[in-house]
């Protein structure tokens, strides 16, 4: 029901952005404007057939636009500031930074995972981290079959998670250039990016004890993220039982004998394969994850969230998507 | 003692090749011939300010070249016909191939950790499997300092550990270009080289029944191979008593918080960092483990197995190096 939603993008000339007007427009909205900070405003962005002159940015931008919906796809301080001015412009804001994902009352949503948190929002509705939700989406069918018990990773993450600066360093390298880089903060014996991942999946699968370890890397790759999982569950479940698991869940394709990241570029779903045994311990299993960071990973999962309020069911009493 | 040494390098225009020329002549070897297929055969490669003509490996040359020494670094086909070949020729073998790795009677040997299963050879001492090597530095010093249980991994393998052909193919990419892959031989649940390095490492520590798994994945990077390491002891061991340990071992250097592959480039040692609880289970540590695939996990792994059967209490009564 795309129609008569006014929407905003801030953060329209990143990494994110552009895939986020890519679906807007194969969906129809009509009424969508791009912003972006001060230094990429009079940029032009793609829409369709058309152009979109990218404005800037400014709290009063926001508050004043009259969005009924607003994409926030930039980094966590400049989301702090502007998105809690669009929400006093009443629009619904669907935020991808790290600002508001584990604050209490902010609905941190994975529409297949936990869709049915997204409704309690207060004009905030969190878009989790590209690796968490790959990540979510393939635990969540194990969780429901099996019960979860933990869960370590390593991460193949390429650079586009990591922004449109990111991707022009790899774009500027010379062939055989390309490095396997951890370019998050370091603090204590982690990442950043990994406290992020353990924390986000708690919170969303709501085991918020939940035995949990990664390790994350960034690889030499434009696009497409892999996880090398391995679960352990509460009650026995052969890799036979963890595929039909998966096969039913919402957005996971089963690949046989494994994908590779660049099988997820382009595509929806998030891809699963290597489904096996982990010999190492009782009720362990082994699974390889890929999917496109920038559609399931971002921009497609803030969509969806949208999409999900949209339900007549769940928006009925939702003051902000009323006239939708 | 590389005086009046005679030796062969037997795949000198590969990957791993011309890394080996170059630490034999830093270590005053000087006579040396350069061997490869019939395709590269009269190709030159340096040597120190010289450069040799390749010869064509052939059994009869292998046989008759009257070799103290031959180091292979061929495809495991090659080496099953020329390797028997070199031995009859009275030649000490010492092959990077997976041909001989496994078999009854053949040392297969990282200096540090089993260099004293060295001298049993019978004219082939196998070199392990590039992430072998540096896994079992690691591992070897945690399993002596607490009884190892258990190691699950995912690994970051470069293009270089798969061959000159490997190399070329990423040297051709455009920017951007690069994608994570599996590009091993795949059968029942898991890649050759996931096998590989489960049975080698078994063989080298000698725990024939340890707990195992390996997630192998190639990204790409010309030269440096990473490792997500989760180990599992029998008995305790803090990440500080497992730092302390890892730092008294030898060709195994700490770095504090964590390498990156690249810190590993054209480096001795073994470089582990992010030694941490793995909270995940009891007795669990985590470590991130890199190596400089060409020099320690091939080249110098092979020129050191030599160096180790050419000391005088091991050289003793060995028939092969009798003229050492």
């Amino acid at each position: 029901m795309p129609e008569g939603v006014r929407v905003a993008v801030v953060g329209a000339t990143g990494a994110v952005g552009p895939v986020l007007l890519e679906l807007l427009h194969e969906r129809g909205y009509e009424d969508v404007s791009a912003f972006a900070s001060a230094r990429s405003a009079g940029q032009r962005v793609a829409y369709g057939e058309r152009e979109l002159e990218v404005e800037e940015a400014t709290p009063e931008a926001m508050q004043s636009g009259g969005f009924d919906v607003a994409f926030f796809a930039i980094g966590t301080a400049a989301s702090r500031e502007l998105v809690p001015a669009a929400v006093a412009g009443g629009a619904l804001c669907i935020d991808k930074s790290s600002a508001f994902r584990l604050a209490d009352g902010v609905p941190l949503v994975v529409p297949e995972v936990n869709g049915e948190r997204a409704r309690a929002h207060d004009g905030i509705v969190a878009n989790p981290n590209c690796s968490t939700i790959q990540l979510t989406c393939v635990l969540k069918p194990l969780h429901d079959a099996a019960g979860l018990a933990g869960a370590r990773l390593a991460t193949y993450q390429s650079h586009s998670g990591a922004g449109a600066e990111s991707v022009r360093e790899l774009l500027a390298q010379a062939p055989g250039e390309g490095h396997v880089t951890m370019d998050w903060p370091f603090e204590g014996d982690e990442f950043e990016e990994e406290d992020k991942l353990r924390e986000e999946t708690r919170k969303i699968l709501e085991l918020p004890d939940l035995h949990f370890q990664a390790t994350c890397v960034r690889v030499p790759v434009l696009v497409g993220h892999a996880q090398a999982v391995w679960v352990e569950t509460e009650r026995p479940l052969s890799p036979e039982e963890a595929c039909e698991a998966l096969d039913a869940a919402e957005s996971v394709r089963l690949v046989d004998p494994y994908p590779e990241p660049r099988d997820a570029v382009g595509e929806d779903d998030v891809l699963v394969g290597r489904v096996r045994r982990d010999p190492t311990t009782a009720n362990g299993l082994a699974l390889f994850i890929v999917c496109d960071n920038l559609r399931k990973g971002a921009a497609l999962n803030a969509l969806q969230i949208l999409e999900l309020l949209q339900d007549p069911v769940v928006v009925a009493d939702d003051r902000r998507l009323r006239a939708v």
